[in-house]
C-alpha cells in the first residue's frame, strides 16, 4: 500500500478522530490552520498532523481532501477546494441529505474532482465497532483502505453517489428526531401541568420510560447546537423524497432552542424545560411555530 | 345512586363501549337515530339503546350528554346541543387540544351547560385496566359515577377544564406521533433504496427492532383515518403551549395518506409504502410537503 497524503478540512472532534485514523493506517496527514480556532490548533498539534498553513496549500499538496464540518457549510468548503483548482479525491463526510450531495458531486465532477458521499454513524470513540464512516461513489475502496486501521470502521455502499448520505439522514431521523419529539412532548406537558400524569401513563407501560426520556433529553443538549443543520437536511431529505419533512423542521426548532447548553457538561431537566418554554428569541430564529 | 338519563352522542365504536359501561353501571341510555348509519343503528339496538330520533329529543330526554366523536366535528356536535337549549351536564371524551375544551367550556357555560372534558386513553377492549376516561371540571365526581362499572376506568384530574385534554393530547403525541414519524422513515428510506441498510443498522442496537417497525407502522394503517384529525389538535396544543407543532402537522399527512386503508383486516408493509409515496391526489389535501 502507498502511503497517502491526505488533507482533514477540518479537524475539529470528528476530523481529528478520521485524521487518528488515517494515520494509524500509515497515510500522511495535513490540515490548513488559517482562520482556525485555538482548539481546532490544539487538536492538530496533538496528532502531529503537518499545517499546510492555508486551504490552497492544502489542495496542491496532497492528492485526497476530507470534509468534515457542520452541514450548513459543507458546500463553501467543497467551492473552496474547486477555486483552489483541486484535482484529486475529495470525500465529504458531512451530515447532509443525499440529493446535496449528489449535486455537490454533479458541480465538482466537470472540475475534475472525484467526489465521494460519507456519512459518520456514531460519536467519537476509542472501542472499535461503535462508529462507522458509511461510503458510496467512485473510487470507494480506495477511500476505504485510507481508514483500515484504528477505532474507526467502513463500510462501502456501492459507487452512487448519494447512498452513504441516505443511510445516515435516515438514522439520524429517528435517533435524533424522536429525541427532539419526547423533549417537545415534555416541554408542552410542563406547560400544560399535566408532565407527572403523562409520566404515570407512561410509567403503566414501561416502568423506567420517564426516567430514559429525561436522561436521553438532558444528553442531548450539550450536542444540540450541531443536530439543528442536521435536522433540517433531513427534512430536506424526506421532502425531497416526497415525504413530509416537517418532523425535523419541528425538531430543529427545539434543537436551537438547547444550542445555550453547549459546553455544559451536566444539563438537568428543569433546565431543558425552562429552555424550550422560553427560548432566547436569537436561538429562535427561523421558528416555525 | 340514582339512575341518571344518559344521551350518547353517538354510539360509533368507542361510543358504544362507554353506553355499555353506563349501562352495566345502572344507567337508562339513549342515541338519537336521525342520520346515523346502519352500523350505528346496528350497535345501538344491540346494546338496547333507547332511540329519542333526534339530537333535539335526546337534549329534552336525557340530563346528561356524552360527545365522543371525530375531533373535527367536536365543536358541531357542541352547538347543535347548545343550539337545542339543552342546560344540563354535558362530558366533551374528544381528542381535542386542551385551549379548545376550555373555549367549549367558556361558551356553554353562560348557556347553562355545565361543560367537563374528558380524553379516552386506550381502545375498545373487555379487559379492565386497559382502557381509562380521563375527567376534569366541575362536578366530575357525578361524571365519573356513571361509568362505574364494566371494563372502562375513570380518572378524575380535578376541576379544571383541559386537563384530562392535555393528557390525552401528551399522550397520542408520542404513542401516535412517534408510528407516523418511523412510517415518514421507512417512505424515505425506500424511496432512496437504504430500507434495507437501515434495518441493518437498527438490528445493531436492537434485533427485533426492523420488525417491530413494520408490524407497528401496518397496524396503524386501519385506523389511520382517524388519526390525522387528532395529530391536527396535537400541532395546535402544542402550538398554543409555545412548542413547535410541526411534528403532528407532519404525522396528520402521514395519517392522511394511510387512510384508504380503512376497514383493512390485513395490511402489508409493501401497500404502506406504495401509499406513502404515491398518495392520492385527493387523501392528501392539506399536505404540506
Amino acid at each position: 500500500m502507498t502511503s497517502e497524503r491526505i488533507g482533514i478540512l477540518h479537524p475539529g472532534e470528528m476530523g481529528a478522530f478520521l485524521a487518528a485514523s488515517a494515520l494509524k493506517s500509515g497515510h500522511h496527514v495535513y490540515w490548513a490552520s488559517e482562520g482556525r480556532s485555538a482548539n481546532t490548533q490544539h487538536r492538530a498539534a496533538k496528532l502531529g498532523l503537518v499545517d499546510a498553513e492555508t486551504v490552497a496549500h492544502l489542495c496542491a499538496e496532497c492528492s485526497f481532501l476530507v470534509s468534515i464540518c457542520p452541514p450548513h457549510a459543507a458546500e463553501a468548503v467543497a467551492n473552496q477546494v474547486a477555486a483552489a483548482g483541486f484535482t484529486g479525491l475529495y470525500l465529504d463526510a458531512n451530515a447532509i441529505s443525499p440529493q446535496r450531495a449528489v449535486r455537490m458531486s454533479q458541480a465538482m465532477t466537470p472540475a475534475g474532482i472525484t467526489f465521494v458521499d460519507g456519512g459518520i454513524i456514531g460519536g467519537v470513540t476509542q472501542e472499535p465497532g461503535r462508529t462507522t464512516l458509511y461510503l458510496s461513489g467512485p473510487r470507494v475502496d480506495e477511500v476505504a483502505a485510507c481508514f483500515s486501521a484504528g477505532a474507526l470502521m467502513t463500510r462501502v455502499l456501492g459507487t452512487t453517489v448519494g447512498q452513504a448520505s441516505a443511510v445516515k439522514m435516515c438514522f439520524s431521523a429517528y435517533n435524533k428526531g424522536s429525541v427532539a419529539l419526547l423533549a417537545a412532548i415534555l416541554g408542552t406537558a410542563e406547560s400544560l401541568g399535566v408532565r407527572h400524569e403523562l409520566y404515570r401513563l407512561w410509567r403503566r407501560d414501561e416502568a423506567d420510560f420517564p426516567d430514559q426520556v429525561a436522561a436521553r433529553v438532558c444528553r442531548s443538549a450539550p450536542r444540540a447546537w450541531r443536530y439543528s443543520g442536521e435536522m433540517e437536511e433531513i427534512a430536506t431529505t424526506f421532502r425531497e423524497a416526497g415525504i413530509p419533512g416537517d418532523f425535523h423542521t419541528a425538531a430543529a426548532v427545539i434543537y436551537r432552542r438547547l444550542a445555550p447548553f453547549k459546553g455544559s457538561t451536566e444539563v438537568t431537566l428543569e433546565q431543558v424545560l425552562a429552555a424550550l418554554l422560553a427560548p432566547d428569541a436569537e436561538t429562535d430564529t427561523g421558528s416555525t411555530i
